[in-house]
């Protein structure tokens, strides 16, 4: 779209200027730097996959399985730090992150740009799939961004421990000193079928939704609700939040029914709910769509299926499909990456809020710096913590909910530690559990033969 | 333009969550850290405007006078590490860098973002004026990231020096290990009016204009070049570019007239040179003049001028004015806000230069830290320095040019310490030589009393 990738323009290159090799670049650069200069090379990068228990939580492609997959990533240095990150545990970005660790090896902690361009070497333009269909297109940069963003965690982690600091004050301090979330409420079974209903229970109708939304806020101090929709009807699900509206009148309120809608259903749902919607989050599916939906409805869109890298951007902000992203360090390619995104929402005049899957305690801490360190957060954030908290793989006594918020961790790096007894029962969960990929249309069907998964189903 | 901000909704928040005040935060969260977490409390900030000598440059809004201005910034911390920055000299950005100072001490050095907040809150909408011409409009967004920039560089400079890294590898590290700079020429009088030639000689023709090219690479080795043109007819500095061009076969070539054409003009000068200049930069004043001439012109439009801040990003990027922004630290609001600015460029295909007014190696050395980190840097960056470079207050050794590039300063934060018998002698210099606000127009007059400032001209 840009006159400065012209190619009849002979002058005007193309490609930015030819980065050096990190390889080179540490030879040339290192040994001119004063002997005090201290090093952290990268020594060596562990993956573990694990498996945590995971709720009957639904959505519009199913039904989250007993199991949740994550991977936990510890990178090494030789100076004796090792930092932490938390990354999906699908089989096929698992394995894009065991082709990438080794060309991480040699590497200082603070190469993050070089890093990053390793880790697209490494790719070769592989590109991610979205198997579970909740997550919208991924691309080959996205996919750059989805595997670097782990270890971009890990090193900053790295970083702060070695300079003593909380990694928020390497993404320029904290504007906020506790990050707020919400209660993220799904409609959900008792249990999973054939064991014991789980401390949550049923939540199938308006009552339930609004008595989870009571034991969350109870329990965290939510000071706000988002309603995972796409599950029933419209009308059904437009019930649960008038419910939630008459039960917590003065609580900002949000649904995601993830693309379940047509443009015209989203529309009749945006109207019906006009006054009550702080945002409508991924009504319908594309760009396209959403900016149709955008254009006559009251309230902001948000998204995190149809803008989720960088290159989405543009040609959402050209026809203003979604007045609010999501922002998730996940897959924007990490903390700084995901600052770039808030400035770029700042520039263009769009809200910003905090987008979760299935988690556990390092990604919660991770997403806590960011968002303390980003004066323009305008929502509190999604998590999925409370679902799977009982599994965390983090030492207890950092990360707590006060009034729905969560104190940014003031210890160096990420500011918490791995519990390595629960690391290794986790792992050995992910050995004995049968599942390498997320599959809630598939686990559906188990229980409901005739399931299909279909975007928009009304 | 977005339905975020849209008031008619009462849920939508139009503000960021409340940052907490820096000072409550600190007293939050400090308690909170490990005991080997380092403070690096600010306890001083010394502003030290400067003058140095510079040449009779031209430009379209006049001509250099003898002293061009700066700042230098000292912040002090209390554990003795200082760090420097150097901004504008101009007594309205002198007079709000005085205003500020006293409200960032006790801040910490690493707290950026509530630093940025206390610039802004001192500064109270106060917009800076551009009173010499060359800058385009600025505004009161503008004017808290240009005082915030120098602040924000020297805080950089003492996060390095407290870590031992250089300020490249705060910033990601670097992905070139030098940063390539463009030959800046100038038409210029042989000297100052009533004194010798300087060592430059007169450049008022293609001729001169050659040769002067061929002093700054025989000195310096650039691989690029770019003409500050808006001072004489088009058609004249169309034939200095060709007279270039000749000299020059394979070097890439930029024109920059600071606005003084018409849509129509500009679009001739670009048909003119089409195949000859990489980029044409600021033909025409106004995001809605650029993106006339945008519309036809054969090579990529650059600016300074038309977007200089985030919020005018937006506007440009509707009508696509430009297709290269030239970044400068120095009213991007600082070299991690310029890093944002990278990202923008990126996600909305925009090309990435770099700007410089008049400056000496404490801006040169963040300039080169800044590019260095910057992947999608597209082109060679601008630089006044060699005009300037006799007068450095940079202890000499670290900042040298080969082949047109400058080696990334490999010591800890910025990697240069001050000349203070320098900065000694530019301090009187400034407060001797009668100036306070650069005035290029005015000092024409003195010697052409018809001049007039004309914006376009052409």
């Amino acid at each position: 779209m840009s006159e400065a990738s012209n190619s009849s323009n002979p002058l005007a290159p193309t490609e930015p200027l030819a980065p050096t090799e990190p390889t080179e670049l540490t030879a040339n650069v290192a040994p001119a730097s004063t002997s005090g200069r201290s090093r952290l090379k990268i020594t060596d990068v562990v993956l573990t996959p694990i498996a945590f228990r995971d709720p009957p939580l639904l959505n519009s492609a199913g039904v989250h399985e007993p199991w949740a997959l994550r991977t936990i990533v510890e990178i090494h240095t030789d100076e004796g730090i090792c930092g932490i990150g938390e990354t999906y545990g699908d089989i096929g970005h698992l394995e894009r992150l065991r082709t990438v660790a080794p060309a991480l090896v040699g590497l200082d902690a603070y190469e993050l740009g070089p890093m990053h361009q390793r880790v697209a070497a490494a790719l070769r333009g592989q590109t991610g799939d979205d198997k579970h269909g909740l997550t919208g297109k991924i691309s080959a940069p996205g996919t750059v961004d989805r595997v670097y963003s782990a270890f971009e965690v890990a090193c900053l982690d790295i970083q702060g421990r070695a300079v003593g600091r909380p990694v928020v004050d390497l993404l320029g301090g904290a504007v906020r000193d506790a990050v707020p979330y919400s209660a993220y409420l799904f409609y959900k079974w008792a249990g999973h079928p054939g064991t014991e209903p789980d401390q949550w229970g049923e939540a199938l109708d308006p009552v339930g939704v609004v008595s989870q939304a009571r034991q969350l806020i109870d329990q965290y101090g939510f000071g706000s609700i988002k309603l995972k929709g796409g599950v029933f009807p419209p009308e059904q699900e437009v019930d649960a939040v008038r419910a939630l509206r008459d039960a917590f009148p003065n609580t900002p309120l949000r649904l995601d029914p993830n693309a379940a809608w047509t443009p015209g259903t989203s529309l009749k749902v945006a109207e019906d709910l006009d006054g009550v919607l702080e945002y409508l989050e991924d009504p319908t599916p594309e760009i396209a769509g959403m900016a149709e939906v955008a254009a006559k409805a009251p309230m902001p869109l948000a998204t995190n299926m149809c803008v989720v890298s960088f290159e989405h951007v543009a040609p959402s902000v050209a026809v203003n499909a979604v007045q609010v992203i999501l922002s998730d360090h996940h897959y924007w390619g990490g903390l700084r990456r995901s600052a770039h995104l808030a400035s770029i929402c700042e520039a263009f005049d769009i809200g910003l809020s905090m987008h979760s899957n299935s988690h556990l305690g390092i990604s919660l801490a991770a997403m806590t710096h960011l968002a303390a360190a980003t004066p323009n957060l305008n929502y509190a954030c999604d998590t999925h913590y409370p679902w799977n908290a009982a599994d965390d793989v983090v030492v207890p006594g950092v990360l707590s909910f006060v009034d729905g918020s969560v104190a940014v961790p003031a210890g160096p790096g990420l500011g918490i530690e791995l519990d390595r007894d629960v690391l290794g029962r986790l792992a050995e969960n992910y050995r004995t559990c049968g599942l390498v990929q997320r599959d809630d249309t598939g686990y559906m069907r188990k229980f409901e033969p005739t399931y299909e998964r279909k975007r928009p189903r009304w």
